[in-house]
């Protein structure tokens, strides 16, 4: 299996069910009568630790037995993902040894801390994180388990995508970020088994605009010194995430650092809401393109709220 | 009738529903962790407009027949009140006078301007709102909807603790912040009619602390000088509110700058909401005098979300 089917994406629902917040939809009327659209906000910024990443965190160790779980869990992450399998593993008692980038934000490493992640800290280069994350895995003999490229994490972070088709009418679009791919390729899933006219679009910081390269060139690009405030959408794609991605996503829009920036501050000031840059791309990718959003329905997932609020970047 | 009962309260509710949200309750296991309580929100920072005043604004202009509307209505207010009068204005066709003192946020003189208001700027006193406005009245013949010592805006106000309480299990406490005490009495009201068994308490911020003073020696002592970032909360109590006040609340608690910049950060971080300073001094009651809510049952109305993104208090 290369792709979860529907059957997977079903009992990842209901095995994170009890583990995660079913997190609001919320709709702007401001913001709705500014781009001429329809847009259904899918708050996973209310999630637990703060970010979708903990539907995927619970999916992978929750469906891991005792035996697996007993020299506890690792990874290499710039955040969410690291706060969301520290949570994780408390929940299963085990313990989980995180490797993080050296610039993560403040926030991001105190909360990782606060559900007693071990932490390890490397250079912010994806061969460091790699690197640095096999050294751990070897020392302690965690099972790793991957921010995205995995297939239960793509089980797991596909049901937000699942909650908003059943939750919202008809969408024409539902509109993800794209950094890793996890989020994308699971909504991707999600879209085309439980709602299959809704095209699903991404969007991604022309800063790190890899994923954006590898679906038009249809050949993996890596992501090489990404330049982006968006800290969760810095990764490359994956082996798993990258042919879901090709099957069943439909478009990949670009937009500046400004626009996220513009976008981010918008949803703040209009929904009253935190959100963080990685989140804030999806409504800068309508406010690049409008023409191609007027008077549609749209999803929209806000991948997350953990913000350093003494480092805002306006 | 001094004092709104129970059957204009239902009115209130029944008048305003097609022209505001029933606004979310929120819970947050980490600030209950933190404080050792069970607290239920009220986010009026996603009510029309960006704050409870809404309510209030709604019911006052939906009150008045169309003969007493045909000159406009007329307000002083240092925001948010000014935003929902502009907005209930436009809803019913007629014209919103605003006198707004000279330091009044950016973005609430903005949203003001969205609503279609007529902004009169005046120097931030007391004496000099009052004053501009009784020009601004006697020369367009606009109705006075005064911000909160007005039966019919308390009686709208009152309509957030009544859906909190609906909403909620049997709550110990509300709290609310105190101004001009028009949430404070409303609130108050609610709680005396549809829950007497539930207290009501009030949180003030130290430097503005009219209403703690006017509360404790039960004589009216009005706001001099007031010097708090809760912009919301530096006017005086009202010939109608603060009877109110003494009659049907219990406790008045004050609480410091440092504490509100604590309070709003912390809710800001762990609820993933934008509120506004004066929204945050219920949280910060309770941060001060941790021991009076241990293992109470809370409900906290967070009045707004109107805050100047530019110019955070940290």
């Amino acid at each position: 299996m290369n792709q979860p089917d529907q059957a997977t994406i079903l009992q990842a629902a209901q095995r994170i069910q009890p583990h995660i917040n079913r997190t609001p939809i919320l709709t702007s009327e401001s913001l709705n009568a500014m781009f001429h659209t329809s847009m259904y906000f899918k708050c996973e910024n209310f999630q637990k630790a703060g970010a979708f990443k903990s539907r995927g965190a619970c999916n992978a160790v929750f469906s891991l037995t005792e035996t697996q779980l007993q020299q506890g869990v690792a990874t290499h992450s710039s955040g969410n993902h690291a706060q969301a399998l520290a949570r994780a593993a408390r929940l299963r008692n085990t313990k989980a040894h995180i490797v993080m980038p050296s610039d993560s934000s403040r926030v991001k490493v105190e909360a990782v801390r606060a559900y007693g992640g071990i932490i390890t800290f490397c250079v912010p280069t994806l061969e460091a994180r790699e690197s640095t994350l096999l050294t751990v895995i070897q020392a302690t003999g965690a099972l790793e388990i991957h921010p995205y490229d995995n297939l239960q994490i793509i089980a797991g972070q596909a049901t937000a995508a699942l909650e908003l088709i059943e939750d919202t009418p008809p969408l024409h679009i539902i509109l993800a970020p794209v950094g890793g791919g996890g989020l994308l390729s699971g909504t991707a899933l999600s879209a085309h088994y439980f709602s299959p006219l809704t095209q699903v679009w991404a969007a991604e910081p022309q800063q790190a605009d890899d994923a954006y390269q590898s679906f038009t060139q249809k050949t993996f690009i890596p992501s090489i010194q990404p330049n982006t405030m968006a800290d969760g959408l810095r990764t490359s794609l994956g082996i798993y995430t990258f042919p879901i991605i090709l099957d069943h996503v439909q478009r990949i829009l670009t937009v500046s650092e400004a626009d996220i920036i513009l976008a981010m501050k918008l949803i703040w000031e209009r929904m009253k809401i935190i959100v963080e840059p990685s989140s804030a791309v999806c409504l800068a990718a309508i406010k690049q393109h409008p023409e191609l959003f007027t008077n549609k329905t749209i999803g929209i997932i806000l991948s997350g709220g953990n913000v350093d609020l003494d480092d805002l970047p306006w």
